[in-house]
C-alpha cells in the first residue's frame, strides 16, 4: 500500500557539527536499506529545499508509522503523511 | 528532469453530464499516452479526493508547462508544481 | 485499518429540495448500511456543523477511496482524511 | 457528553531525556487510568505524528478542560477541541 | 453550560430581497425568543461586519447544534463554536 | 463602548517557576480589580486552551490598550481585539 | 477616535455595468460627504487594486458600524476594522 | 510618494532591559525627527498590540527601504509594506 | 522604479470563448506594447499556471496603478505588488 | 532554464557579530560570481525586508539545487522556487 510523505528537516543551529553529521549519516543508511527492501519506493529531494517527497510501500498504517517515528531525523522533521489509492488512468498497478 | 505536480479537479455542478465524460475519457487517454511516452512517470489517486500526485520527466519548464496546460480537465484543475533534483541518498538516478 | 475521516457538507443553495431531501434519504442509507458491515465504525456530528468526524476500519487506502467517493454526497464534501495507527497508550486495539 | 481532541506533542530538543521519559511515562499512565474510566474514550495514533486523535466522555466543558490541563504533557502540545453532538445517520447512541 | 459562537452571514446577492427580509425578521424573533429564555445569553455585532460573537448557555452540544441549525439564516452563515469553561480569575460563576 | 479580546498565554518553559507564579497572581489580582471596576465584564476560559474570551467595557480605544498593555501576562500573550456594537436583535443595551 | 479600515471590493461580473456605474458614483458622493465632515479622515488606494485603506474619525464602535455598513458598495466588500490609539512617539494627538 | 506600513515588534524575552530601553529611545528620536521632517507621515498604535499602522511620504523604494532597515527596531520587527495611489474619492492629493 | 506583480487569471467558464479570445488579444497587444516602451520589463509564465511575474520599470505607486488596472484582463485577475528597492549585491543598477 | 526564487533571510539574534558579517561578506562574493556568469540573472532587495527576488538561468532542477544549497546564509534562509516558462506574449525569449 502507498503513501506519500513530505519530510521538511529544520536542523536546530545549536545543533554540534559531529551530533548532526552521524545523525545524517545514519539517515542515509537507513533511508537506503528501506529503499533496497522496496519499503522506500522513492525519494526525491525538493530543489532548493532541506526536505523530500518519498513513496513508501508498506503493509499499512502501523509499519508506516513504525518506519516513520524510526527515522534518525524524525525529531527535526516536519512530516505530511497522504495516502494513495489506484488511479484509474494509471497503466501500472501501485 | 522531474516534476511534482498535484492537481486538484473541481468539475462545476452545472458541468452537463455528457460534456464531463468526454472530459474524462480525453483526459484518461491523453494521461496513458503519455505514461507511455515516458513523460508522465507516475500516476496515484490521492485517496478520497478528486486529486492525484504525479511525477512528470520532461525536458523542462516549458515541456511541463505545455503538457499541463493541454490538459483537457485543466481548466477545471487546481495544480502545484514542485521542482525535484537528485537525492544524495537515493539508491536510483532519478 | 482505521482512518479519521471531516466531511464538510456544502449543499449549493440552489439544489432543488426534493433533489436534496433524496441525496440525504440515499446518504443516511448507505452510511448507515456501512455501519452495520463494521466499516464505518464511529459517525459523529460537529456541533453546530453541516459536518462530522467519521472513523473507518477498512482495508487499506483503496477501500476507503472506494467507500469515499461513493457517498451520495460527495459531489458536495470537502473531505480530509488522516490515516490512524495503534496508539502505545491505548488500551484497547485498533 | 462527546468531544474529539487533538493533541499535538513538540518536546523541546533541550528537554533532559529523564525529564521526557518520566513525562512520558506519568502521561501513559493518566492516559490508561482515564481509559479505563470511560472518560477518554478513544485513543489513535496519527500515523507519522507525534500527534494523536482522542474522543473524551464528560459532564461538560469544565471537566473537559480539567482533564486535559492535567495532562502532564499539556505544557508541551497544541491541542484542538470540537464539541461533537448525535448524528442523526448514527446506528449507535453517543 | 457555556460556548461561545463566532456567525458570519453571507446573504447571496441572488436572494430576492421579500426572502431576505422575511428570514431576517424571523431569525430576529427567534434569536429574541432565545435571548429571554436565557439560552442566548448575550449577542454583539462584530463592528462593521454582518456577523455577531454570542454566548449560548445550554445543557450540552446536543442542545447548542439543534439551536444553531435551527437559525434561519442558518444556511447563508459559517460559525465557529469554542466551548467555554469556568476562568479561575472571573468573579462570577459562569 | 464593548471590545471581545481573545488572550493567547504561552509561558516559556525557560521561565522560572517563581516568577511564572508570581506573574499569574498578579494577573488575577489586577483582572479581579478590573472585573470590579465593572471594566473587564466577562471572562471566560477556552476549554482545553491557556486562553480566554473577555469582553472589556471601556471608554475607548486608547483606554483598552493602557489596561491591555498593563496586563501583568501581557509580554507573554498573544491578544486579539474586536470592536463590538449594538446588535439590532439583541434584547438588551451593549 | 480613529479606526484603520481595509475595504476590498469584489463587483460580481454579472453585475449589469448601470448598476455598477450608479453604485459607484453613490459610494463617490457618500464618501467625499464623510470626509468633508471629517469623519472619513484619510482615503488611499492600494496600488494595483481595487481596495483602500481609510482612517476613520468616529464617536465609537457604533457610529462606526453604521457608517460602513451604509457604504453603497457595502454588499460587495470584505472589510477588516483595526481600532487604533494613540502612539506614544507620534508628534501629533490622534 | 506614500507607502502604508505595518510594524509589528517582537522583544525577545532574552534582551537586557537597558538594550531594550536604549532601542526604545532611539526609536522614538528616530520616528520623531522623521515626523518633523514630513516623512513618516502618521504614526498610529495599534489598540492592544505592540505594533503600528504609519504611512510614510518618500521619494520611491529605495528611500522607504533604507529608512525602515535604520530602525532601530528593524531587528525585531514583522513589516509589511504596502504602496499606495491616490484614491479617485479622495478630496485631498496624496 | 521598481514593482515585482505576480498576477494569476481565473476566466470564469461562463464567459463566452469569442470573448475570451478578445480580451486575451487585447491583454497581449497591451503587454507588448508597454514592453516595447520598456514600462514593463519583464514577463514570465508561471509553469502549469494560468499566472505570470512580471517587473514593471514605472515613475511610482499611482504609474502602477493606472497600468494594471488598465490591462483588459484585469477584471479577472488576482494580484500582488512588491516594491523592489536595489540590493546590494547586485552588480546592476535597479 | 528560468527560476523565480524568493529568499527571506532570518539571522537570529544570537550569531556573533562578526559570524554574520563574514557570512555577508561571503554571501555577497558568492552571488556577485553566480552575476557574472549568467546564472543569478536578477537580484532585487523586496522593499523593507531581507529578503530577495531573485532570477537564477540553469541548467535544471539540480543545479539550481546546488547553487541554492551553497549559498553562504542557505541555513538562515526560508526559500521558494518557482519553475518559469516562456510567456507567449513576452517580446523577449527567456
Amino acid at each position: 500500500m502507498l503513501y506519500m510523505v513530505h519530510m521538511q528537516v529544520n536542523l536546530p543551529a545549536t545543533l554540534p557539527k559531529a551530533e548532526a553529521d552521524r545523525l545524517k549519516a545514519d539517515e542515509k543508511a537507513y533511508a537506503q536499506a528501506l529503499q533496497r527492501e522496496g519499503k522506500w519506493r522513492h525519494l526525491w529531494r525538493v530543489a532548493g529545499q532541506y526536505a523530500n517527497y518519498s513513496v513508501f510501500d508498506v503493509a499499512g498504517n502501523d509499519e508506516l508509522h513504525d518506519i516513520l517515528t524510526s527515522l534518525p531525523l524524525y525529531p527535526y522533521m516536519s512530516l505530511s503523511v497522504t495516502p494513495l489509492a489506484q488511479h484509474p488512468s494509471a497503466i501500472a498497478a501501485n
